[in-house]
């Protein structure tokens, strides 16, 4: 059987220089800083380090599952990953992040009023890739997949409204908290992998259980990232050990610690910044309540539901296993 | 024969009450920041301050200048208004424009992080109005109009892209100037004019003549605004008088002077922000150079093209001369 290291392989070189010529291309006659700024943000600027093309490997991989042809789901793919660095640009400045994957992120580079309009470039470019699908599939199945494009892209600035809305907010309950991320990572996540069934014209059945399965995965991913934040190693997530903590992220043990631990609680309220010997006795409390174990159990559930879902499609075993492989994977990351 | 102000009065009624229902059910059930964020861009917050409508006019003018029934072009008009308006968010937030339409910006009232969003919000809401026509018209002629709509949409991004980067650069050439502008606001309006024709299947003759008026008109319109923001009467215009000398804008008359006039040149460079007896002083030499005149026939040049195509299309005679007058109090308005 045919292993994702293997998929890997194959796929991420075809994804790579799909992403480089629909750029290049839709960039080369244009104004030649947003065709810099936005080689720039893929990596493709003298090879530097680049994303891990989560979204367009969950495109093509279910795309093999259904048994199609995964050459013809590359532009849903581009597509796919230009929707997400996009909402990476514009994300970077609303939380003035000066750093992603080790070099400066586009505001920092270019000034955030560029920044705006260069993010605001790349996602009619996300557009454009996404409308050129209509010549290759069923109409009325490229118009759906486009129109779920859309829903997608909306639902990730909803979460990110939610997401700011809430900042500081300490009275968040867990139940909005699990909204926004569903909006804002999730949904993404699940379009990648419906994406597929859409433009085939694959029955409800199939096409919900892949929406699940992706769903799922994102909000288990979101979860055990919200781990990661304050038991991840430093020296392998390449982030301050705790930085949750550290930066009053109200990330999901956060959240458990301030509703279940008063003592949690009151520390949270007594400082504006923490010592490091507080955020020691923090992380203490929330081991010791039970919250890290029921985060990871958090994550694990999501999980469960998302692999439950991907069991029941029916479809090549190969590309399944897979799939199965990131899942299990997932939360089992170092960073 | 309908005069203007018929037409204005029978469709803007028409026009706020489907841009309005349109926002309204797309936001009802999503995050409320959203929702109350965009309808006050829209100025539909208790009837304060709204804009023309000037692309929605002339999309429906167009419409009913080829006979087409102007009710089915809604849709378009008003994905057109929602572009025309997230361009506003973002370039509000690039220009730190704190005013517009004397209500404070998205971003002077939310902060800048969530304008970013909302204006990325409601670019998706203006890509999924456009995607609805699909409905009701000839499946190739909405792709047709889908696909415009998003180059319209790159053409704003890449002449604010030139916008940005030509900024207290004295030596941008007239030529690089144009083409910003050209991008920037004339593109969007030649595509108000032409979308009635893409979508009735009409022959690329009528199409380019539609297209070719809209675009001269916007070049008018900009060239025109650069004379108002030198010459207009601020009791009039709403801005400080010379607002753009003071604010150092390199518009079109500044560029002509810089050009032309090494006198103008040296007083430009001399100083970081100029008394009122300079700005006076520039004034009066731009006046006597010549360039003054230039500027107002540059834009009655761009008006007489405009004219001249839209003399050219076969259409209503009634509709014809409402645009002819758009046209003409293009270049005698006041503000």
């Amino acid at each position: 059987m045919k292993q994702l290291s293997e998929y890997s392989a194959q796929y991420l070189p075809v994804i790579e220089q799909h992403l480089f010529s629909t750029l290049n291309n839709a960039l080369k006659t244009g104004f030649p800083e947003l065709k810099e700024s936005i080689l720039y943000q893929f990596g493709f600027d003298a090879g530097k380090a680049r994303g891990k093309r989560v979204r367009p490997m969950l495109v093509l991989l279910s795309a093999d599952l259904l048994s199609m042809d995964w050459h013809e789901l590359l532009p849903a793919a581009s597509a796919i990953e230009m929707l997400h660095n996009f909402s990476l640009i514009h994300d970077d400045i609303e939380d003035h992040s000066p750093l992603r994957r080790g070099k400066e992120t586009i505001w920092k580079k270019w000034g955030t009023e560029k920044a705006v309009n260069i993010g605001d470039a790349l996602f009619i470019l996300a557009v454009q890739t996404i409308q050129s699908i209509a010549s290759q599939f069923d109409p009325q199945c490229a118009m759906e997949a486009e129109q779920l494009f859309m829903q997608a892209a909306f639902s990730i600035m909803q979460g990110q409204q939610m997401d700011m809305a809430f900042e500081g907010d300490r009275n968040i309950n867990l139940e909005d908290y699990l909204q926004m991320i569903h909006e804002k990572t999730a949904a993404l996540l699940a379009f990648s992998c419906e994406i597929p069934a859409v433009l085939n014209g694959r029955e409800t059945e199939t096409r919900e259980l892949l929406h699940g399965f992706g769903l799922n995965l994102g909000m288990a991913f979101q979860i055990y990232d919200d781990w990661l934040g304050i038991w991840g190693k430093g020296d392998q997530t390449g982030k301050t050990e705790c930085s949750d903590l550290i930066e009053r992220k109200l990330s999901y043990p956060v959240l458990l610690g301030l509703k279940q631990s008063p003592q949690f609680c009151e520390m949270w309220q007594s400082q504006e910044s923490f010592s490091a010997a507080m955020v020691h006795s923090m992380v203490e409390i929330l081991a010791s309540e039970g919250i890290e174990k029921e985060v990871l159990a958090k994550a694990a559930h999501y999980n469960e539901i998302a692999l439950n879902a991907l069991g029941s499609v029916r479809g090549n075993e190969s590309a399944k296993n897979a799939l199965r492989t990131i899942t299990e994977d997932l939360i089992k990351r170092k960073k």
